[in-house]
């Protein structure tokens, strides 16, 4: 039946009404399909969505039961239906979040409500003729105003949500008409309400399965520097094409997947951003104190980036084809493959000091290696400039060896960022395990997964696991926005 | 008696009721001072946040007044509060953002509605008993799953507020416990009011100082193109420390500006893609048809990023030493110089064609010389090799040339892709200005403004003019992002 479709719709027409109702249904099937591939994959890249899902769907019956059963439920319009509000437009991904949402709706709505009861009383002082210019006057400035400062970066950030429940709830007290002492009353049972439906979010959103923003900045921040990691690691012997410790060459497919891992990186600022803002709400969890430095994370993701930048400049060069004399090449590959590993050596180790919160105590050695084949490097280039002559073909190589120093520098100051981060935080002494200098990751390079992923190349030694057994994948940079 | 206070603040300690007193007024003055400053500031950014917040203002009294004066106004409950809801949660800084919001908040309300309609019937023939399981099992499930949509890329783009209301109307109307007649006409009252305050916020938001994402949008692109084209037009001369046409060299706040000016293109691409998100929702105005290719903004956004990495790794050899043999040195310039200024011209070529919607037909001849200065570069570089030395004190310079040469691609295929959307937008012919190859922008690089800043350079020149009119200033980033 299948092929008969597929050759009806290649022909372009059907031949009767049963054949028109056939490709329909076929393409309805062929959507449908694809819709649960689309679904399918969303679930895989992060199951915490999924989860998540349900959270929603039991707060929300949960709430609906209670203003259902409750004798006090007098139908659509009774205060009910603000708490069945708070949980629709409060519970988000992260309890950050969601408890920023909580405290920003509880307090505009506590504050905008005094103001507006205030200024209803004042209208009722001057009288039903000037009344409704009173109001209107207030309702206009108080919504302009407020408006305005949601322009203010810091208010944007923290109290957006805050300062729109502000100006609503400030309208609709103002201008409802009421005498202050119902207002009051109406006031207690909406407060209530809305109470009990945050309180309800946050209960859920912290206690069953709770997503950390807090967790997912610090994860991101390790994840970013793993990419950049791999990259390195994989990108010496790649461009030097030399195949070491017996493993075969990359292919193209493993190629592509060194290039595009780190992307992700270059554009992850706004997510790192939203993600301090909602941690910067949380409370003390886990590892994560009460005043717990976020702002250290934001300087470290920045510092990555300005890393991730070079390595873009350098994975332009993957594809080249060297003409530098061999001899050259064969001069330079050393110091060169020495600083792109031990730089990718030194970003694991930060990676794994943040993961496992230690002290990232033997990150020195790779740093200093990594200097020393800047140095070396140096050596090698001055001894080689007066035998070589074909300077035109050597600037590819002479521009990667370049942008590898750039990249040392970068590490050295991603290094100094962790260590201030690792001494605000008190990261502990002792570090789980350590990359052992002499086995090489290349296998695991663009990808970060947490199980060996059966490619036979027998790299799965134990030290190598505890690295990835942290690691979360890649794709956290696009859940984390919601 | 300020320095009274400063005095006090330094010692820690204030000697009587009086002087604390005068010390907690010092520093509500400076509170006060400071917010002053910064409300100013976020007003000069861009004016239109100022009239923004007075739109805001004049829905909401419209909207108030409407419901206070109605006769069928009966308080609080009543259907009003859903007018003023709608203005307040709906109404948004561009035109996109408020239809989008609208067309969402409508067409879920609409849906949702009928859903939450049909399964309360279905509670109903259910019986007393089953109806609370019936009502709590559908709220769950399509609670869960609209939730779960929400992660979808697409969704979340586009119909992540629609989603958002669904979930909320559907729980309000099938727990409402009113029967369907009531419902109905429920229904019509706060469909009627959600339509007239969404219609006052569409009416003020298109027909009131309109902001229109669209307009950012290609604002923003154009932008971006210039402040490469700035770092590039001023780049050669800094580099190389020639001052040229009898200018003065740069001064250090110049060359900070130089550095800075490109920085904000590294981080645009979310706000690029929610502007274009928005801007497909916007009806045909001005220059903009209503299937007007959006898609293309982000791709020639995308390749300005490339471009602006480049750039990144560049601004880093501005503040090196130059410590080439000064023969070689003088070779490299001469095409350096032109590859820098060549490409910087025919972005900012490109720039100007995008501003005023005209073919960049002028450009060919900047990218035309451009490249062949990285082949009179290539010569150079080939007959150097055997006669210079000093190969170690080249490379920073060889690296400039490197990247450099990465530039003028990166410029081509922004090019083809500017090339690109003057096709699909249908871009009329005649270019209105030119940028005078011989009369480079020395002094406008780093700063987008419309008006001689009176630096008294005398190249405040007509052709000039035409370039800047047309110039947002680049904090329009920032702006937009709301």
């Amino acid at each position: 039946m299948e092929t008969e479709l597929q050759g009806q719709e290649k022909t372009g027409f059907t031949i009767d009404g049963s054949g028109c109702i056939k490709a329909v249904f076929g393409k309805i099937k062929a959507t449908a399909l694809n819709l649960a591939k689309k679904t399918k994959e969303v679930g895989q890249d992060d199951p915490r969505r999924i989860i998540h899902s349900l959270k929603v769907g039991l707060a929300l019956t949960l709430v609906s039961f209670f203003y259902y059963v409750r004798p006090l439920y007098n139908g659509f319009g009774s205060s009910g239906m603000w708490a069945v509000m708070t949980v629709v437009v409060v519970f988000e991904f992260t309890v950050g979040a969601t408890l920023s949402k909580c405290m920003n709706r509880g307090f505009a709505t506590l504050l905008a409500g005094a103001l507006g009861v205030g200024v209803n009383h004042l209208g009722d002082l001057v009288g039903d003729r000037g009344e409704p210019v009173i109001l209107g006057l207030f309702v206009f400035v108080l919504a302009a105003a407020s408006t305005y400062t949601r322009f203010f970066p810091h208010v944007k950030a923290r109290y957006d949500y805050g300062v729109l429940i502000f100006i609503l709830t400030f309208s609709l007290v103002s201008i409802s008409g009421y005498r202050v002492e119902q207002i009051l009353e109406l006031a207690h049972q909406r407060l209530s309400t809305i109470l009990l439906g945050g309180a309800i979010c946050i209960i859920i959103s912290i206690f069953v399965c709770p997503v950390w923003a807090g967790q997912d900045l610090h994860n991101l921040v390790a994840t970013n520097l793993d990419l950049l990691s791999n990259f390195l690691e994989g990108f010496g012997s790649e461009y030097f094409r030399v195949s070491r410790d017996g493993n075969s060459m990359m292919g193209p497919k493993e190629v592509k997947s060194l290039i595009n891992g780190y992307k992700g990186v270059l554009n992850a600022r706004s997510t790192e951003e939203s993600l301090a803002n909602f941690a910067w709400w949380e409370p003390g969890h886990g590892s994560f104190l009460f005043c717990h430095p976020w702002k250290q994370y934001l300087e470290i993701g920045g510092l990555t980036r300005q890393c991730a930048y070079h390595i873009e400049a350098l994975s332009a060069y993957l594809n080249y084809e060297i003409q530098a004399p061999l001899e050259f090449q064969r001069k330079i590959q050393e110091p060169c493959m020495k600083m792109s590993l031990e730089s990718g050596k030194a970003l694991k180790e930060l990676a794994l000091a943040i993961k496992t919160f230690s002290q990232p105590s033997s990150v020195d050695e790779h740093l200093e290696s990594s200097k020393s084949a800047v140095d070396e490097l140096k050596t090698v280039l001055k001894a080689v400039s007066r035998k070589e002559d074909d300077l035109f073909k050597m600037i590819p190589s002479l521009t990667v060896s370049s942008i590898l120093t750039d990249i040392v520098k970068c590490v050295e100051k991603i290094d100094e960022s962790v260590h201030e981060l690792s001494r605000q935080a008190r990261f502990k002494n002792a570090v789980v395990g350590t990359v052992s200098p002499d086995k090489p990751q290349l296998l695991r390079r663009g990808i970060v997964k947490p199980l060996n992923d059966g490619d036979g190349d027998g790299d799965g030694d134990g030290e190598h696991v505890i690295v990835m057994v942290h690691g979360t994948s890649s794709k956290t940079n696009q859940i984390t926005v919601v």
